[in-house]
């Protein structure tokens, strides 16, 4: 896995993009393997690639992830390689869109701005930094280069703030917030499960305030542990507290929207 | 192609999943080549589902085959490995999406439900057997593992049913109904090539009773064998008996959906 | 990248069709290496699948590219394989999808029918020469096979044209036309970037007129180099003249479609 790179971006798959970033991570490094997470993000969408790459994270530690999403790609804004405490490796804009992945792998250890010639020789068009600086960089990090060797250090406190915050601790309550549902539906809250049991949450019952919504729900392993139609919190496959609806739709019944302040406390 | 896994799911391209089941199999069997059959299956559309898989399993039937759509999948339901009278491998859950695949290459022959423990000791969360159990069952499969060595042995008498039947031979007629429409609108028959002589079928032209329509079609190699706007039968590319309209689209014209009723006859 | 395939079509992802592409690809040749550049090509559209192609050979041009789109598949028309002036190999139908990426790599060298007995000895399907022929011919490139081998050779003046012209000097203009737009809505003309220097482009001010518009654009390195709103030319990732509307979309807002006629002259 060590020369595994997830790639994600807002690149669609109508272009050219996501596989000329292929061919290009191959030539430079034909040991290296692509898995493609995502490249459906909405253009501009740094909230859904943030949330996106720190699902890949948790479940992916041990790849490179590339991730690639504009505003910062190709623009004024940097490009950076970040290394994580537990040492995931994370490349891609300097819009915050790297730094809840690196929350989810202990947090930033090292940051360094990609430096274009020391990653690329051939001379980037200025409109393409993930074909010519970012999946070069991956690249080349998936055969073995150093991070220190592709750019300059930068200071963690310099960086552009990630596009949604942590949740904070408020009494009984754990206020977070919806970062997006998932393509059934389901309400994912920015309340990772490696918290969930140092947070009191792990509990039969949960009261989640949602929006205009107060919901008592069971905690539960699976939706499918609930009858048909009914709510259910859970932990889903990306490692988030997350709200269900067997067979249905949350997002649609409870009609939030991904930014939804959201309020968790331990019922029994 | 031993170690060729044709992966369909139901899973879309918006999130992270079928990424992070491609680097769970590579991670656990470095020598396995994945292929994406397709993951725009309708969310919980287990006919769909099938119909790829057996088109599949026609196409490619010395690859596993790993194929996962809900519900069925993380609920109470069973996972399993088939093992079909030809030979092919296919995992996926007891949802009845397997079993067409396993009709086009023989039958079943063996059946397996998979055992968590056996296939990934690492402790699956229960809301993504896809990645836990039914990615790595097929890497290990790619990787020389005996299927008896995953699981359990089943009935095949006890699986989940077919979300679709089996054509039947009614006099004179065929009668089956449309398994899906294409992406350019032409209509697959349950009924596959490699049955077509046996049933008398390959003629020049076919009566197709379809819905409310009754025609006479050319039974011909392609569509572009008749002219711009006239249907046509031929066996499409999955093997199926199809109906189609050349540079037109079959189902708009004939107003029909999958599952309508279909007789065919031969006519001369 | 001698063995590397980029691989675009018509065939959308909701069927088999390009993952079994890929399969027959790695079994006939497993060092082959095939990188998607894009499969959401609107059916018989051949103008979009030409300009793909042609955009994909000015960033790979040692790839072998497989282009797939009808109508020209299966039908009466030939498949070719075309070598470029430029040693860039081309795969896929005679209905003029191949030109615009031959123009990017020189001018076609040499073309060749292929001959499906040659290509594949199982005996195709009628309905499906990509999977048949075409696949297993880029296949066999990847592999070292001659193209001289796979059929017979074809004068380059009997090629079915391609979907949209070359630009032409008028004067002072520079006469083209839109060649697509992109997800972000910017519009590439059919003006590649290696021929703007010659055509005395490479200035700071353009006169672009394009539809019922007449502007008059800056022309910097990327559009984030303008004010959020305003219009600018560049050269795109995909080596065009392109026209982009910083953080906003240039299509809407003129009002245009691909075939737009489009005329530049250098202003300052």
């Amino acid at each position: 896995m060590q020369s595994l790179i997830a790639f994600a971006s807002d690149f669609g798959l109508e272009d050219t993009w996501v596989g000329v970033c292929h061919a290009i991570i191959l030539r430079a490094c034909p040991m290296a393997q692509v898995v493609d997470l995502g490249h459906q993000i909405p253009p501009f969408d740094i909230r859904k690639a943030a949330a996106m790459a720190a699902s890949g994270v948790y479940q992916l530690p041990d790849a490179i992830h590339l991730i690639v999403v504009d505003p910062g790609v190709g623009g004024g804004r940097r490009d950076l390689c970040i290394i994580t405490k537990q040492g995931t490796r994370l490349v891609g804009p300097d819009n915050g869109v790297l730094l809840p992945a690196a929350w989810r792998a202990g947090g930033v250890a090292e940051a360094f701005a990609l430096d274009a010639v020391k990653v690329d020789h051939r001379g980037p068009l200025p409109t393409f930094h993930a074909r010519d600086v970012l999946a070069p960089a991956a690249a080349a990090l998936a055969c073995g280069v150093e991070p220190s060797s592709l750019g300059t250090p930068v200071d963690a406190d310099d960086l552009v703030p990630a596009p949604f915050g942590r949740y904070v601790v408020d009494g009984v309550y754990v206020r977070g917030e919806v970062l997006e549902a998932d393509r059934f539906g389901s309400l994912r809250f920015n309340i990772p499960v490696e918290d969930i049991d140092g947070l009191g949450l792990r509990v039969p019952t949960l009261e989640v305030g949602l929006g205009h919504n107060n919901l008592t729900v069971p905690f539960l392993r699976t939706f499918s542990d609930v009858m048909e139609g009914d709510p259910v919190a859970l932990v889903d496959s990306s490692g988030w507290l997350t709200l269900s609806v067997n067979m249905g739709n949350a997002m649609d019944r409870y009609g939030v929207q991904p930014g939804t302040h959201v309020n968790v406390r331990a019922l029994t």
